[in-house]
C-alpha cells in the first residue's frame, strides 16, 4: 500500500468553549497562537463551520454519533450533567471510534469524554481501545476534580481506574497524546480524539496554580479576565504544537489527518467579532467555531466557505478510512472531503439548531438563518449580516415562512424536549450584558 | 502675543454612537480610518475616556455645560425627543460656547444640536454665533429628515431658518466646518463644535442613496450589516481629514486644539471589544469612548491613562483658552490640561453614571467598578476585566458597599427620575442577543 493510498491516522482535537476568534488565524490580535496559525496554514481553514450544539455534551453525541443529537435522550442535556448515570451514549450504537476500529484502527480518547458515567457508560464501552482523562463536563486544572474542596472525588482514570496525576490539564494531555502516538504500531492506523478541557473553565493558566488552590466554585463567576484566558489558549496551542511535533517526529505527520475544533462557541471571556451570542445561545456566536483541517498528503492548503457541521465529521473521517457509517444509523452530516479535493463544488446546506433555553430555535438554509429565541423570531443574513442585527423577516416573508416551517418539520422527527431535559442558560445574576430587559417605566 | 500664548483654537469633533473599537487605532483591524489615526499619533490618545452618558442628548447636556446633566431636567430624557420643546438647555446657563465667546472667541456649531428644539431652545441662544445642522437627534444622510415619508419636515437649518442642501450629510458638515474655518479672521481665536450624525442610524454609506429612498423607518432595525458601518466611519474619518487640511491650508493647526470622541458607546453595529455593552447600557461598551486631542504647539504626542469624562472638556478648553467656569454654575469635571503637559500625575478619579432603562447605576473609583443592572449588583475590576466578567462583590465587599453607598449618595443631589422621563433601552424584540432570559423549564 503506497503512502497516497494508505489508511491515513487521525487525530481529532477538540477544545472546550473555544470561541470565533479566539486564535491568531481567527482574528484575535491581543496574542498570538503559532502553531495553529501554522496548522490552518498548510491545512484547511474554514470559515462557515459549525458546532451541533451550542453547549458541549450535545455537540460530542454528535461528534461520535454523526447524528443530530437529538435521536438520544443524553443528546437533549444541555449539558449532561445531572443524568449522566442515566442517559450516557448506549453502548451499542455505532461511533465513530468503533467503526475505525471495525476498519482497522487502533483508537484512544484522550481527555475529555462527557457522554455518560460509569459504570453504565464510558470511551472503553463506545469504540476506544484506550482512555485517559475525565469523564465529566469540567475538571479544575491542577487538582483535577470537577469541583472545589477535599470531599470531592478527582475524575481521572486511566480506562476505568481512577489515577492521580501532578501537572496542569492541558500538559497532561499533550504529553499523553504524544507519547501515545509514539508508541503506536508502523503497520496499523490509529485515531486520537484528543479533547481538552482547555479554555473552559475554572479560570486558570499553567503558572496558576494558586487561582486553582483558592477556588470557592468550579464556575469562577468570580474570577478570570483575558489575561488569564489568553495565557490558557496559548497553552492550548503550545499543547498542539507538541502533538503536531511527535507526529512529524515519527514521520506520519504528512498521512495524517488533523483536526481542530471547539465544541461550541465561546463562552464569558471569549472573543467571538464579528458575531454575537456565546455558549448556550443559537446567534452564530455559540456555534459557529474555528475549525482547520491538515492533511498534507492529500489536501492543498485553502480557506473554505463550505458550509460544514460536527456531525460531518463522521462520514467525512470513515470516508478518508476507505469505510462507511453504518447502514442503520446512517450519517445526518455528509463526507465534505469531495468538496476539500476540488471534485465537488462549495454547495449550500440546510442545518438546524435547537436549544431548550430561551426557547431557541435555529435554521440555516444559504446565506440566510432562522432564529427564535423565546417569543422573537428573526430572519437574517448571516453572510452580510455576521452581527445578526438586521430581522430581514418582513423584507423576506416567504424565505422566513419556508424556514420557519422547515424548522417544524425537522423537529418533529425527534425526541421531543420535555420538563426533565435539563438546560443551562446565561442567566441576568451571572452576567450584566445578558439583563432581562424590562420595559416598565420604574424609578432607580 | 506668540504663536505660544496665544489662545488657541478649538475644534471639538463629535461622533455620534461611534463605538471604542471602530477606528483601527483603537483596535478595528477590518478597515482603517487613517486620517483619525494620524490625529492620534501626533496627538493624545485616551485609553480611559467616558462619555457622560450611555445616551445622545443626556451627554451633550454635560458636555456644554460641564457638569452632570441630571442638574437639568432635560438632561434626564434618554435621549430627548418628546419633550425637546419643553426640557431643552436653558437659555440663561452659562455653556462653554458662552463662555469661550465671552473670553473673545467666534463660536460655531455645524451639526447636530439635539438639546432642545426651536422657538425656545437653540445653539443661537446657547453661545453659538452661528450654526448650521439638524436639531433633532438623528436625520437620514441624504433626505436630512428625522422620518420616512413626505409628510415628514426636514430638520437641517441655517441659524433659525430651514434649508435645503443637497448630498451626504457627513460631507455637507465637512463642507461646511472647512469653509467656516476658511473664514474666520486672523486675530481672533475660534471655536467650533463639529457633531456629525455619523456613524448613527440609518445605515447610509456615501454611496448609498438607494437605501435612503427605501428606508421605511429610520430605526432601520431591518438594514445595515458591517460593510456598511464601515462606509460610514470611513466618511466620518474622510471628512475628520478635510478638516485637518483647512486647518494646515489656513496655517492654524499647529495652535489648534482638535477633540475627537464620541457622545456614547457604539450601537448594534459597532465593535467595542474589549469591552461588553452598547448605546442605552452602563457597561463599559456603552460610556468607554474613542478619545483623541491634538494640539502640536502644547502637546506632546501620547497615550494617556488618564480616566476622563465628558464634562471635563469644559474646564479643560476654558483653561486652555486662559478662562474659567461661571463661578454660579462650576464643573462636575475637572482641567485635565496640567496631567497632559506632564505638570501633574496621572490619577484617580470617582465618577458616577444612572440611566433609567434597566434601572442602571455605576460608579467608578480607581480600578473598581460598581454596576447596577435591574436588581443585579457587579463589583469589576475594568482595568483587568474590561468585559466585566468576574463579579468581586464577595471578595472585596468593602469596596462594594463603599461605592454603593457613594452612588446613593452622589444620586441624592440630583434630579429624580420620575415617571415622566423618557428612556430608551434595547428590547428582545430588536436585538437579538438582548432576549430576556428565562428561568422557566418550558418546552420548545
Amino acid at each position: 500500500m503506497s503512502e497516497r493510498t494508505r489508511q491515513p491516522n487521525i487525530v481529532f482535537i477538540l477544545a472546550d468553549d473555544l470561541g470565533w476568534a479566539d486564535l491568531s488565524v481567527y482574528g484575535q490580535t491581543q496574542y498570538q497562537t503559532p502553531h495553529l496559525d501554522a496548522l490552518a496554514a498548510g491545512g484547511v481553514r474554514f470559515t462557515q463551520a459549525y458546532a451541533n450544539s451550542a453547549v458541549c455534551s450535545a455537540t460530542r453525541f454528535g461528534l461520535i454519533t454523526g447524528r443530530y443529537q437529538y435521536r438520544l435522550r443524553g443528546g437533549l442535556e444541555e449539558p449532561l450533567v445531572r443524568t449522566a448515570h442515566l442517559h450516557g451514549l448506549p453502548t451499542d450504537h455505532p461511533t465513530l471510534p468503533s467503526l475505525l476500529r471495525d476498519a482497522g484502527y487502533e483508537t484512544a480518547l484522550i481527555g475529555k469524554w462527557h457522554l455518560g458515567n460509569l459504570p453504565h457508560y464510558g470511551p472503553l464501552k463506545s469504540g476506544y481501545n484506550r482512555f485517559f482523562g475525565n469523564y465529566g463536563g469540567a475538571i479544575d486544572y491542577f487538582t483535577h476534580k470537577p469541583g472545589v474542596g477535599a470531599a470531592v472525588p478527582r475524575d481521572l482514570y486511566e480506562g476505568e481506574v481512577p489515577v492521580e496525576r501532578v501537572g496542569y490539564y492541558t500538559q497532561l494531555l499533550a504529553d499523553e497524546a504524544s507519547s501515545w502516538i509514539a508508541q503506536q504500531a508502523e503497520e496499523k492506523p490509529f485515531f486520537l480524539s484528543l479533547h481538552f478541557t482547555a479554555p473552559h473553565w475554572p479560570w486558570v493558566g499553567p503558572e496558576d496554580e494558586h487561582v486553582s488552590r483558592d477556588l470557592t466554585d468550579i464556575f469562577h463567576y468570580d474570577g478570570g479576565n483575558l489575561h488569564t484566558y489568553a495565557k490558557m489558549v496559548r497553552s492550548l496551542d503550545a499543547a498542539v504544537g507538541q502533538v503536531v511535533q511527535a507526529l512529524k517526529a515519527k514521520g506520519v505527520f504528512d498521512n495524517t489527518i488533523v483536526i481542530f475544533t471547539s465544541d461550541n462557541g465561546g463562552e464569558r471571556f471569549s472573543k467571538t467579532w464579528p458575531f454575537t451570542g456565546q455558549k448556550t445561545e443559537l446567534l452564530e456566536g455559540g456555534i459557529r467555531v474555528p475549525t482547520l483541517l491538515s492533511w498534507p498528503a492529500r489536501l492543498q492548503p485553502q480557506v473554505s466557505e463550505q458550509v460544514t457541521i460536527t456531525m460531518d465529521w463522521l462520514p467525512t473521517l470513515l470516508s478518508a478510512a476507505g469505510t462507511a457509517p453504518h447502514p442503520d444509523y446512517p450519517s445526518d452530516g455528509e463526507n465534505i472531503l469531495p468538496v476539500l479535493q476540488g471534485q465537488a463544488p462549495v454547495h449550500e446546506r440546510r442545518l438546524f439548531w435547537r436549544y431548550k433555553a430561551q426557547r431557541q430555535r435555529a435554521a440555516r438554509e444559504g446565506r440566510f438563518k432562522y432564529l427564535r429565541i423565546n417569543d422573537h423570531e428573526f430572519l437574517f443574513d448571516v453572510e452580510d449580516d455576521t452581527l445578526e442585527r438586521a430581522n430581514l423577516k418582513d423584507k423576506h416573508p416567504a424565505v422566513f415562512a419556508r424556514l420557519r416551517q422547515a424548522w417544524e418539520d425537522w423537529n418533529a422527527q425527534f425526541l421531543p424536549i420535555t420538563d426533565e431535559v435539563f438546560t443551562h442558560g446565561v442567566t441576568p445574576d451571572i452576567q450584566a450584558d445578558r439583563y432581562a430587559p424590562e420595559r416598565a417605566n420604574r424609578g432607580l
